[in-house]
């Protein structure tokens, strides 16, 4: 078997090792002579991966104890309209920044439900810094302030987040949870689509301060964070196996130090694909303010775009997959999401070193 | 390795050679060396994955070209919501019959988009036979009627269909999907939650009739059946494992020949254990009228609290997995999926007769 280095930006890379206990059991699953996709999710085997999975999650993210931990389904699309259904209950009305893709999706959506003020947005610039922030910009009253914490497509993040006063700050975690340390305290809910750091596509988790839920009344069952939390995330059929690989990742990183450990790698893979990209002759990152740039996911462009698509291509057949840019940013993007190891960006910086030499 | 014999509700028993087949291929897919799991779904080696998957299902279900295959998230529950959100368009009304647990959530979830009308229920016999229908109870003008194919609890299913005239029939096929002919002209809507005949938890299928799409709008994106039909599915990143292992069970169905073959074995799988339920001296099957057994979900007791109790946990120990019965119905439940062998039932069948000779 052959493993290359996988820089998808989502469903992504996977430590190896989950991948081999997860393999190892696939048939059998602790002696219980079944999968455990084929047991149900009220058992006690199975009951014990969900909650150990919450544990994990708790003690990484040093959740408080006010805070209840949700598994759904449905990505952080689904999150884009719960989110605005179960939240705008009082002002019905809500702050977005409209910072890259996802965030104007989930602004979009939102409208459906209430009113949405944008106070910034770098949506001229195409996203690539975020805009310029100032506590005046949240006077109105509102139920929440929105933000994408991590704009994975542009490859921009919040290094320090807008000073919202005593308002609720919900953030889209999707691409960074679990990759730096974040002060859950700080926010009033966090979701992620498990699909980057968190194990496969299918799974979705929601962090929530026990207040803001149950606020507004009659709303479908499915989408009502207070049937999650009343039913421990298990009124209806969970998505177990993305439930328990996610429990698998979450063992490797606690094994590993946890997110003060992983931070310290994931700082020095970005730091290194900076200071090459800074110093390239032939590549340039996309961000523009480097105080923004994101260190999960890293933009950049030779400027010629046959010459991105020819070095995806050799990149690609040199073992270096999924480099390409999203389709609206172009150029080229290297998602270093926690499972993407350090000898891995080595390797790319080498290979468009080597590129560089040869095309310039 | 010892595998057991899997009467489990859902998540249920998947095809041995189908979890084999995951497994050798969990950490290089197709010599791609990643796993499926890391993949985008835009890749062309996942969208051939997902083709495969809707290709076999429309094949094996003979689905007509007038109808859209869906991969969605959140499972039948999800559908509960989604059905009258995107369905009741005109009368804002439906009919749903209230033939078991999941009959009645379903039109719970109803009201809160429309007038739900109940013309018959078995409700107050505990859901232990269909109630009687006929066609006048479907003479409201009304956007559709609502059927629980297979009431997997009771342990009771269709036979016949509703004659419901030329009004929209929609039915939740989660637990009975591919486990015999129907003919998807009948129906407007079919839906399925994946984790009983299709595959793992986490993936619900649905067929429907196009020009049922897009009926209302400005429905929430991820709630909008028009949006999966634009996007193939792939408005935003869809469960790949889950419809990656979904093609495999297909595959594994097409090969052993189709919806033909796999009905004649459940049939025989269905007689053989009502046979014995109904000769059995200590064992009596919970649904009253014969003409209503499901052949899927066989519900039967002792009559004898304690003696359910030590024959599930006897069971076990032998070997004879999950089949204790649901909280709400009692006593015993075995679910004999497309996936559980008639060499299974011929073992249950088998401890059974020693069970009832040593307590009787």
């Amino acid at each position: 078997m052959k493993r290359v280095y996988n820089f998808a930006a989502g469903p992504a890379a996977l430590p190896l090792s989950v991948l081999e206990k997860a393999k190892e059991e696939l048939t059998d699953f602790g002696g219980c002579g079944m999968s455990v996709m084929e047991i149900s999710h009220r058992s006690a085997p199975f009951q014990a991966v969900a909650d150990d999975a919450e544990a994990r999650l708790r003690r990484l993210l040093a959740i408080p104890d006010n805070y209840k931990v949700l598994f759904l389904q449905g990505g952080a699309s689904m999150q884009f309209d719960m989110l605005p259904m179960n939240l705008m209950h009082d002002t019905k009305r809500a702050y977005y920044l409209n910072t890259g893709n996802f965030a104007k999706k989930s602004a979009k959506e939102a409208k459906l439900f209430g009113e949405v003020l944008i106070p910034a947005s770098s949506e001229e610039i195409g996203y690539t810094a975020l805009p310029a922030l100032t506590a005046e910009m949240f006077s109105e009253p509102a139920d929440y302030v929105h933000i994408t914490y991590n704009n994975t497509i542009f490859g921009t993040t919040f290094h320090k987040l807008p000073e919202v006063g005593d308002k609720v700050l919900a953030a889209d975690m999707t691409s960074c949870i679990l990759s730096e340390p974040v002060n859950v305290s700080d926010y009033g809910v966090i979701y992620a689509g498990a699909q980057k750091n968190l194990g496969p596509a299918g799974l979705t988790v929601v962090i929530i301060r026990e207040d803001l839920i149950g606020l507004n009344e009659n709303l479908p069952a499915m989408l009502d964070y207070a049937v999650y939390a009343k039913n421990n995330s298990m009124y209806n059929t969970p998505p177990t196996f993305a439930i328990y690989m996610m429990d698998l990742v979450l063992e490797w990183l606690e094994d590993l130090g946890g997110v003060p450990a992983i931070y310290e790698i994931n700082k020095r893979k970005a730091a290194a694909l900076y200071a090459y990209l800074d110093s390239s002759k032939l590549f340039r990152g996309i961000v523009t303010k480097k105080e923004d740039r994101s260190i999960m996911s890293v933009t950049f462009t030779t400027g010629d775009k046959a010459l991105d698509t020819r070095f995806c291509k050799e990149a690609e057949a040199a073992g270096l997959c999924n480099l390409k840019g999203h389709r609206v940013a172009g150029g080229m993007r290297a998602s270093i999401y926690n499972a993407v190891s350090e000898e891995a960006v080595q390797a790319l910086i080498a290979f468009m070193a080597d590129f560089e030499k040869n095309n310039i």
